[in-house]
C-alpha cells in the first residue's frame, strides 16, 4: 500500500478561508485593517521569494503589508531604530524580521527588541518562554505549521514516539516544547547524533528539517510512520526535502511532499499569528 | 566494578566557597549586601524544609534572606500586590516563590509577575525563553544543578544519548533545552511513554525525576551509564530516589545518591542564581 500524501496547499487554503472570515469580523470590531511590517536587509534571493509568498497570502485574506527594504550595509543601530519605531507605531499590528540578516548584524539582538505583542514569528524570549512553559501565546511559525498538519490528520501526539531532526531556535527546540506540552515521548536528533536510525526506526512520527537530500530512506523508518518533511533544498534538478520520497513511499503511512507540503501551511500559519498580534494591539 | 558515587555535598561546598568569595567582591563593588525575599503561603512541610535549607546556605555565603509568610487562605490579589512591592523595592535583589502555592492560586500567573531581573528561579517567560533560545540568562535551578553535576565530572554532553524522565516546566523542559543547546541527542520520557526501556537502555546519561521509587533498575540501563537521580521520595523507611540503587550499582558507571546527590547541589545553584539577580539589580 502506498503512503497517504498530504496536500499542504489544500490545508493552507482552508486555514486562509477561516482567517479571511476572522479578519472581516475583527475589522468590524476594531474599525481598522491589520497592517504588518517586514524588515528586510540585503538581497538574499530566498528572502525575496518568502516575502513575496507571504505578502500574497496577506493580500488574499485582507491583511495590509509593508516591506522596509534596507541595504546590505545597514548598521545595527539603524536596524534597532527601525524596530523601535515600528514597536511604537500604533498603526503597525505585527513585525517580521526577514532572516538571514547581513552577517555583521547580531540577529538575536535584533529579534529580542521586537515588542512581544507584535512578534508575528513568536521568536522573542517572552514568547519562546511561554511556548516552553506550556502557556502558549505566539508560537514560532514552522513548529505551528507542523502541529497544524498533525492535528489536521486527527492524530493525537500524546504517548507517541516522535523524533525531530533539527535543534534550531526556529524549528527544533520550540517544536520539541510544543510536543512535550502535548505529552509526546520526544527525541531530538541532529548532526551530532551517533545513531540516527536508532531513533527514527522506532518513531511513530518523524519531523525532519536537516536540509540534507535523501537523509531519510526506507532503512530509517518503521511501517506506517508519519513523515513530515520541513526541509527545502533547491537544486538545479528542482526542489527537494530530506526524505527520499521514492524509497519510503510504500512503507510510510503518511508523507508531506516537498514542495507542496509543509511550505504552504507555514505561510498560512504566519497569517494565523498576524491575527494574534492584531488582537494584541487592540486589547 | 562498582559505580562511582557522586558526593553532592562536596560539590555544593566547592560552589558555596566560590560564591562566598564572589559575594565579598560584589559587596565591595556595590557597597551593599544582597537581600533575597521568599514568598511562602500555607504550611506545606516540604516547603518549610526547603526554605530552611536555602536560608542556611544563604547565611553561609553572606546573603541576607527574608521570608514573607502568608496564610493558606491568602487571595491572589494579595499575592500579586506582594510581588509588585518586591519588584519595586530596590533593597530586594532577588525573589523566590516557594511552591506549591495554595490550590486556589494560579501559580503560573504569580510566577509570571516576577521581574525577570530578580527571578532567582529562572521560571518567568523571559528567562525560560532565553534558556530555550540558547542565550541563557537565569537558568531554572534544578536543571542548572544537573548540568553542574555533569560538568563537574568533566563529561561533554555533545553527541551523547541522554534521556530525561520528566517533562515539567521546572525540570524536564528547561533541562532539555539546556542539553540541546550543548548538542546532546536528547529524549524526554514520562508517564505516557510506551516503552521507557527502549530509551534508557541506549542512554549514556539518564536524568530521572519521576518520583517513582525503584523506577530504574539494572534492566533499564546499559553498562557504564551515568545516572542522575533528581527525585526525592520521603517514606517511613527514609528518603529515596527513582533509582533502585542496589540493583544498578554494579552496572552504572556513575550515580548520584539520594539523599546527598542532586539535592545539596540544587541549593548551591540557587545561590549561584542569586549572584546573577544581585548583579542585575546593580547594573
Amino acid at each position: 500500500m502506498s503512503a497517504k500524501i498530504i496536500d499542504g496547499k489544500m490545508i493552507a487554503e482552508i486555514i486562509k478561508k477561516d482567517i479571511s472570515k476572522k479578519i472581516k469580523d475583527l475589522e468590524k470590531e476594531y474599525k481598522k485593517t491589520p497592517n504588518i511590517s517586514t524588515i528586510k536587509a540585503g538581497n538574499n534571493p530566498s528572502s525575496e521569494i518568502y516575502i513575496k509568498l507571504r505578502n500574497k497570502g496577506c493580500k488574499q485574506v485582507g491583511i495590509n503589508t509593508n516591506t522596509i527594504d534596507f541595504p546590505e550595509n545597514i548598521t545595527e543601530d539603524e536596524l534597532i531604530a527601525a524596530i523601535k519605531k515600528l514597536n511604537n507605531d500604533c498603526n503597525v499590528h505585527g513585525i517580521l524580521i526577514q532572516l538571514p540578516l547581513p552577517k555583521h548584524i547580531n540577529q538575536d539582538k535584533i529579534i529580542n527588541l521586537i515588542d512581544p505583542k507584535k512578534d508575528v514569528e513568536g521568536l522573542t524570549p517572552k514568547n519562546m518562554g511561554s511556548t516552553l512553559n506550556g502557556d502558549e501565546k505566539i508560537i514560532p511559525i514552522t513548529p505551528l505549521s507542523v502541529l497544524t498538519i498533525i492535528e489536521n490528520q486527527g492524530i493525537e501526539v500524546k504517548g507517541k514516539d516522535i523524533v525531530i531532526i533539527n535543534h534550531s531556535n526556529h524549528v527544533g527546540k520550540p517544536l520539541a516544547a510544543l510536543l512535550l506540552n502535548r505529552n509526546a515521548s520526544l527525541s531530538v536528533c541532529h548532526v551530532f547524533t551517533k545513531d540516527l536510525k536508532f531513533y527514527t526506526k522506532n518513531a511513530d512520527i518523524i519531523i525532519t528539517a536537516a536540509g540534507v537530500k535523501n537523509l531519510i530512506t526506507k532503512d530509517h523508518i518503521k511501517k506506517g510512520c508519519f513523515l513530515i518533511d520541513v526541509a527545502i533544498i533547491s537544486t538545479k534538478e528542482g526542489i527537494f526535502g530530506d526524505v527520499d520520497f521514492n524509497s519510503v513511499k510504500d512503507i510510510a503511512g503518511i508523507i508531506t511532499p516537498v514542495p507542496g507540503g509543509v511550505g504552504p501551511v507555514t505561510v498560512a500559519c504566519s497569517l494565523k499569528n498576524m491575527i494574534k498580534t492584531f488582537k494584541n494591539c487592540n486589547s
